[in-house]
């Protein structure tokens, strides 16, 4: 697969990029960033393969918020790990309404598959991240494709929940920063699944992490930090109705409220760090 | 003075707050990041002041650039140092040409005093810094104005280090990424004292780190990093200058040449663990 650089700056020993492609489940061109080690040089001489995270990022993001404000190069040197972070939907596309509002189309992908026209023809990031991205990294860069995990923020940690209990053997280790847990549930969720994929109920379970760990929790220990001072807590966020579920349903995890944090990429920053190395103990096993 | 807080989010345990306040020198408001650790609210209540640093940033940017992008508050709060960083030029002043290049006028004050109308009624960042925002920060912020740092990059780097050497006693520590440090002498120092200062080469001086170390050369251990990589290494820097004019003078010094770290804030968040540690040290003396 052609991958063209948009840059690269060394950060922290290692390699930040941003590269740019021709996305077919995405319609058009995509950008995407990916974190290389100090390691990964030594690795590619020695035919090794280092541990890959993925990072889904929220509402209104693209590649580059999570590459330029959460500080993850740091300790993703210090561990070995590299960090693919893909933009948070198609662009461009013109599609009616797609730039209308900062929670649904441009920015608000919300990491499904739309079945409602014409958001079906471009708005797949479900398989965007799932398939094409996870075979374009693996081809482009030397990660250990048995070595993955994922992990987002608000929109991106419903990505990372759903994402990582739909394909545990894959992505197997999950965490996420103030994640959207139940989406058919919270108005967020109602307007994103009512427009990509219409008022089928049974369609929307594949997409909701609440529901979806009801019926097939996995074996990892999913990390989960929430803000106490978040805005969208109580309206849209709700963490303990993914709490109630995993808990009835033997999913092992850890939901760590955090007082006096909100929303924002200096709560990301502040707790980044405890998410890499959740992964990278994970992956070691 | 008034002070009106634009912004506050709790960042690893402190708080990064953004603020307004109308300044005299600059003629107008002006916006300014505090970042105070968490050892903060503990030495308000004892009565006891923490060390600050002032960060002043390059061409184009604002306060925003550092507080978002570099990654201080980790270090700052572990070290319990209380980091400052004001914008770097007045704004909105309506003088003819201000918005027109990004090395002059908005976003690129160079840490001066102009002397030139219409740029002398706003344009005085030097005596915004050094009294205005010194003054500021002492009366709203617990800072102890006997133990302050001054660091900055690029445009900003110039900054630190001729307002270190004309304050020694007050800006007792100093640190660069990437300085412009000879002004007088590249196409950015030419252009921007050309306009606010006129022609008259002795005016220049006094804001030339190359030509005010040989004068007076301080007892701090100055810390720069440049890249090697830089695109504007051997035009606009050229840190060899200085480095030749403080050897002659006898000032302490430490040039660091990072192999292939280039000018942007990602060199910047890899090192600056290391120059928030050199401060602390400094000023723990």
């Amino acid at each position: 697969m052609e991958l063209e650089t948009v840059s690269k700056n060394r950060c922290f020993g290692g390699t930040q990029g941003v590269y740019r492609h021709d996305s077919k489940a995405c319609n058009g061109p995509m950008k995407l960033a990916v974190y290389l080690p100090p390691q990964a040089e030594q690795a590619e001489r020695d035919g090794r393969r280092l541990p890959v995270l993925t990072w889904l990022s929220g509402l209104t993001c693209t590649e580059e918020n999570f590459t330029v404000k959460a500080g993850a190069q740091r300790v993703a040197a210090e561990l070995g790990l590299i960090v693919v972070a893909p933009d948070t939907s198609p662009r461009g596309q013109n599609i009616p309404g797609e730039d209308e509002s900062y929670d649904f189309g441009s920015g608000a992908g919300f990491y499904l598959d739309a079945t409602r026209e014409p958001w079906s023809k471009a708005y797949n990031m479900y398989s965007y991240v799932t398939r094409e991205l996870q075979a374009l990294v693996a081809e482009r860069f030397p990660v250990d494709t048995a070595r993955q995990g994922i992990m987002g923020h608000s929109m991106g940690g419903h990505g990372a929940l759903t994402i990582h209990l739909k394909n545990p053997g894959t992505y197997r280790s999950c965490s996420a920063f103030s994640p959207i847990v139940a989406p058919s549930q919270v108005p967020w969720g109602h307007k994103a699944f009512g427009g990509y994929l219409g008022e089928d109920r049974a369609a929307w379970r594949q997409y909701d992490a609440t529901e979806l760990v009801r019926e097939r929790p996995s074996k990892a220990t999913i990390l989960i930090d929430q803000g106490e001072a978040d805005n969208f807590l109580s309206e849209q966020l709700r963490p303990e109705l993914f709490a109630e579920a995993a808990r009835r349903a033997g999913q092992p995890f850890e939901l760590r409220l955090q007082p006096g944090y909100d929303h924002s990429y200096f709560f990301i920053a502040s707790f980044i760090e405890d998410h890499l190395r959740h992964h990278a103990a994970a992956l070691k096993g």
